[in-house]
């Protein structure tokens, strides 16, 4: 079995930013040589996300308004007792979840289509990562 | 390590519908030959998610109207102004997640008692595609 | 290839409750030997969850009101003609997602600073399993 490893740095301007990933997954997986296995993309706070779905900046908006609805910034959460302010970005990343685990089929990203994967920033401003783990042969 | 890829096809009725798969899983992870590992089942859509749940009509329901009530069908979302009409689908798949990782103990799939595998159509009557990958020993 | 399978029982006092699980996850990985893998952890029931996020109390209230708004115990659930009582609880445990993936690297839980694994009870007072399963080399 091979195995790779790698760590994506993020330092996003807004609060709130969503920044698709896609490309650097496959080049983490053709540096790992593999060609059968399982990648997992997962970030590494518990106020951020990581998710597949359309590179459609309209879809963005969209998730961006149903999260702020159930999850609104600026709502007076328990955890803010604790001196921060990112209580929503806690709720965001449960909601979104915070990893997606991609299938490698002859050494390729086994994705439909339209799927993109992205990482979703919910507290940003600041330096934060994500693991990217291969397994496979 | 021994890996199996398989693809399911579904082209459902409905708008919305929500299929069992837990013998195909098994079936394909049978076919494998792999005794101890994982086996990943991921909608290769981005208007269509996979969970794992009861197998009880009166809980799909449910769960419909849940997903109807946060990202209603037909409401005017910015996604929209590509000229579809699935936004509500695209933020159901988000909800829901799109995929599930069920661990292979002796041959079989390693689930609770009522625990049932799921495709979620959220935006249906066309061929969409599932993706099963088994990797282990 | 390595493998391990180890389950964990929970039986707790209360209806809903989080309980950290960080700590048996390594045990766990540290049994099995692997230096370089991933390893699942996911509950069998379908009224728990399994998630990552802060060990903070007042983001668990957040969380656990956040769940009642959108799926309140006690509502006249479909579910509930079954003769259960626990259709808020079938409803979390898909709003939260019932699994998660860990990256092992050097025979270590791949973490962030602040992330700790917890088992999220939905309708607890009765003996419950959660399993690990860890592959890699």
């Amino acid at each position: 079995m091979k195995s790779h490893t790698e760590y994506l740095w993020f330092h996003t301007d807004q609060r709130r930013q969503y920044i698709r990933v896609t490309e650097q997954v496959q080049e983490a997986v053709s540096k790992s040589g593999i060609q059968e296995g399982m990648v997992l993309v997962s970030a590494m706070h518990i106020t951020a996300g990581v998710f597949v779905n359309d590179d459609e900046p309209g879809f963005r908006e969209d998730l961006d308004q149903m999260l702020e609805s159930l999850a609104p910034f600026g709502q007076d959460y328990q955890h803010h007792q604790t001196g921060e302010d990112n209580g929503d970005a806690h709720l965001k990343n449960i909601l979104v979840h915070h990893q997606v685990v991609i299938p490698i089929t002859e050494g390729k990203l086994d994705l439909g289509p339209w799927q993109q994967v992205f990482y979703a920033e919910f507290d940003g401003r600041r330096r934060k990562r994500v693991v990217i783990k291969a397994i496979g042969d």
